[in-house]
C-alpha cells in the first residue's frame, strides 16, 4: 500500500512564498534561486469571492455534475494588455498577480467550478434553483460543489509555451504541481487532484498566457473512477499493476512507442480515441506527481517540453506558418484516499485537430452514446510523433 | 420481461420500398400515400464498399473504440448543388438517392464507423496497423467493428428542418426509426440501436440537408452501459423503473418541466450537463421506438417538432436573424438483448451553444477527467424553454 502524500515536497531549489489576494484568495509563488522577494500587495477592489456551486447527482448515469452559474461571467479572451496572468505593471490594469515578475505562480481561480464553502447558503445558484431546493427527492441528491480550483502560470512571459521554456523552468512547474498535489490531498473535502493544461482557442481557451489549471474534486471524476475500477479488476486477477503491464506491452511491441528515456516512456495507446493522442508514463509504479523522485522530475523537465514540441511539428507548416497544435494535457493521478496501490500516474495528451484545418467534433456517437470513433490508426499517430523528434 | 422486437412495425400508412445502391448498399424508401413508385436505378461508378474497421478495447477504461481510418476521406460540406442527400436530378451530379423525389429515405452510410464484414481481412486499417496485428496481447483485445451505420433523410427539401416539417412527415420519420430499430435488432452482431440527429456546423455537421443517423453497435456504448447499470441498481433496490420514477418527480416538482402531453412529457434533467438540455420521455414504460403505440407516435409527431422549434427561439434573434440552435438529438433505447425490463426510451436533446455567440467546450475537466461543469442552472433552462412555446 502506497500511502497518500502528507507533507509538501518542494525541492530545496524552489522558494515558496504564500500571499493573499485582495479578496482573500491564496496566491503562491514558486521561485528559482535569485528571484526577488514576493511582497507586493494586491490593492484591487474586488467583489466578494465566488461561493461553491451545487454538485448534483445524475441519477441516470451515476455521475456528479457541478452546476456553477457564476462562471458564465468569466473573463473571455481579454486584450493582451489586460492579461490577468501577466505580472502587474505590464498591462493597462493590475492583473491577478501583484508582483512585477515571477517564475511560476499558483493562485485560486476567481471563477471556480469547485470552491471552499464559507457560508451555509445554497451557493451561487439563481433564485429559481434556490427555490427548488425544497425538492429533496431521494433520487435528486446534491451537495455543495466543495473543492478548489487553481490557476498555474508557467512563466511571466505571455508569448512563451511549455515547449519553449528552459528545462529549469519546467522543473519548477513540476515542483509546483507536486507541491499542490501534496497539499490539496490533505484537505478533508478533496478526493482527487487533477493537474491539466488546455491550450488553443479550438478547445475553448479563454486566456492565451501559458498556464494550466488544477481541480481538486470532492469526488472521483467519471474517467478516474472508470480507470480505478479497471485497475482493481486487473490487480485482483493478476496481482499486477495495469499501467505497468500496458507499458511493458508497448515497449515490447514497439509500433506505438514515441520515445523512451531512463525514467519515462511515451506511447500512443492501443485504443486511442482522439486523432492525436499520446501517453507519457513513468517506468516505476508511481501514484502521483508528489511521489516522483528528483531524478524522475529532472528527466521529465526535458521530456515533457520535447513531447509537446513535437505536437507543433506534427502537421507540416502551411505557407511557412507552423500549425500550433491545440491540446489538452491531463495528468491522471491516483485518487487521494483509495486505490493508490493499483493506480499509476500518467499524462494523457490529446488534440481535436484531425488535420491542419479540420477538428474532430464530439457529436452524436461520442456525446450522446459515449461510443468513440477514431478516424486515425494509433500506429500512424505514433509514427508521425517519432518522425518529428528534435 | 419486455421482449426484444422481432417483427417490423411499419404502420399501414407508410409504404416501404427496398432497393440496392450501385455499390450494393441498401436503400429503403418510406413513402406516404400517393407517392410515385421507387424504381430508379443507381448508375454511378462507385469504388468498393468500405469494410469494417477495428474495434479495440481500451484496457485503461474498459471502453471499446472504433478505429475507422477510411472515414477521414468522407464528404465535407459539399456545395449545395452536389448535396448527396437531395434527390438525383436536383444537383449537378447524381446523389446517393437515385429517385427524383422521396418522402423519407434511409440508406447505408458510405463512410461507416461500423459495417458488415464481407471478407476476412483486418478491415480498413493502414499497413502499419495490420502489421501490428501479430501483437495479440491479452490486454489488447480487438475485433471487427461490425454493425451498421445508416443515414435517415427526413425530407427531400434541402432547406427544411424537423421543426418546419408537417406532423405527417414527422410521423413517417418516426415510422422509419421504429422500423429500423426493429429490423436492426434482429441482426446477430447488433447489441444496441441508436437513432440520432446532429445539427449545426458548431458540432461538426458536414452535410446541411436535414437528416439523422442510426448506429447499430456491436456492443453497449459507455453511456448506455452506465444508464443500464444505474437502472438495474434502482430496480433491484426499489422494484421500480428508474426512468418512471424520475418522470414522476419532475411532474410533481414542476420547476424543470417544459411541456406535458397525454403520452409524452419534456423536462430539463436535475443534473443537466449541457448549457441547453432537455429530455422528452413517454408516460408509459416503453423500451424503444418500435414499442410505441400508434397514439404515442401520433402525439410525438406533434411534440417533437414543437420541442425542436423552441430551440430556435431559445436565444433572442440578433439584428432580426434568429439564432439557429445547433443540437444533438439522441434517442436512448433499451439494449437489444439485455435490461429491457428496466430500460426506458427517452430522447436527450442538448446543445453546446451557451450564449448566442459562445460555445461550451469539453476541455480538461470534461474530456480529460470526465467531470462535468455546467454554467447554467437547469431550472433556468426549463423556464426559458417554457417561455418560447408556440
Amino acid at each position: 500500500m502506497i500511502p497518500a502524500p502528507t507533507a509538501p515536497s518542494v525541492a530545496a531549489v524552489v522558494r515558496l512564498s504564500r500571499r493573499a489576494m485582495a479578496d482573500g484568495r491564496e496566491i503562491i509563488y514558486y521561485d528559482e534561486p535569485g528571484a526577488a522577494p514576493r511582497v507586493a500587495v494586491d490593492r484591487r477592489e474586488l467583489g466578494p469571492r465566488a461561493q461553491a456551486g451545487d454538485l448534483r447527482f445524475d441519477a441516470l448515469t451515476g455521475d456528479w455534475v457541478s452546476i456553477a452559474g457564476h462562471r458564465s461571467d468569466r473573463t473571455f479572451l481579454p486584450p493582451a494588455d489586460a492579461c490577468p496572468l501577466c505580472p502587474t505593471g505590464r498591462g493597462s490594469v493590475p492583473s491577478e498577480v501583484p508582483e512585477s515578475d515571477y517564475d511560476v505562480v499558483v493562485f485560486e481561480n476567481r471563477f471556480p467550478s469547485f470552491a471552499t464553502r464559507t457560508d451555509a447558503s445554497q451557493g451561487a445558484l439563481g433564485q429559481a434553483a434556490a427555490a427548488d431546493m425544497v425538492d429533496r427527492a431521494e433520487l435528486h441528491l446534491h451537495r455543495p460543489a466543495a473543492g478548489r480550483c487553481e490557476v498555474v502560470a508557467f512563466t511571466s512571459d505571455h508569448e512563451a509555451n511549455i515547449a519553449s521554456l528552459p528545462p529549469q523552468r519546467v522543473r519548477t512547474v513540476i515542483e509546483a504541481w507536486a507541491h499542490r498535489t501534496s497539499e490539496l490531498s490533505t484537505r478533508a473535502e478533496v478526493e482527487h487532484v487533477f493537474c491539466f493544461e488546455n491550450r488553443g482557442v479550438e478547445i475553448g481557451v479563454t486566456l492565451h498566457h501559458p498556464h494550466g489549471q488544477i481541480y481538486a474534486y470532492p469526488d472521483l471524476p467519471a474517467r478516474t473512477l472508470g480507470m480505478l475500477t479497471r485497475a482493481r479488476q486487473h490487480h485482483e486477477s493478476t496481482g499486477r499493476v495495469l499501467g505497468a503491464d500496458l507499458l511493458a506491452i508497448e515497449r515490447t511491441t514497439g509500433t506505438r512507442m514515441v520515445l523512451e528515456g531512463e525514467h519515462w516512456s511515451a506511447y500512443v495507446p492501443f485504443a486511442a480515441r482522439w486523432p492525436v493522442e499520446v501517453h507519457l508514463v513513468p517506468h516505476r509504479d508511481v501514484p502521483d506527481l508528489a511521489a516522483l523522485t528528483a531524478a524522475e522530475r529532472d528527466e521529465l523537465a526535458h521530456i515533457y517540453p520535447e513531447l509537446l514540441g513535437r505536437l507543433d511539428r506534427y502537421y507540416p507548416a502551411v505557407a511557412g506558418q507552423p500549425i500550433r497544435m491545440p491540446y489538452i494535457a491531463a495528468w491522471h493521478q491516483a485518487p487521494v484516499r483509495t486505490g493508490r496501490e493499483v493506480s499509476r500516474l500518467h499524462l494523457q495528451v490529446f488534440s481535436v485537430l484531425r488535420s491542419p484545418d479540420r477538428l474532430k467534433y464530439l457529436a452524436g456517437s461520442e456525446s450522446g452514446a459515449g461510443a468513440w470513433v477514431n478516424d486515425v490508426a494509433p500506429e500512424s499517430i505514433a509514427r508521425r510523433l517519432r518522425e518529428v523528434g528534435s
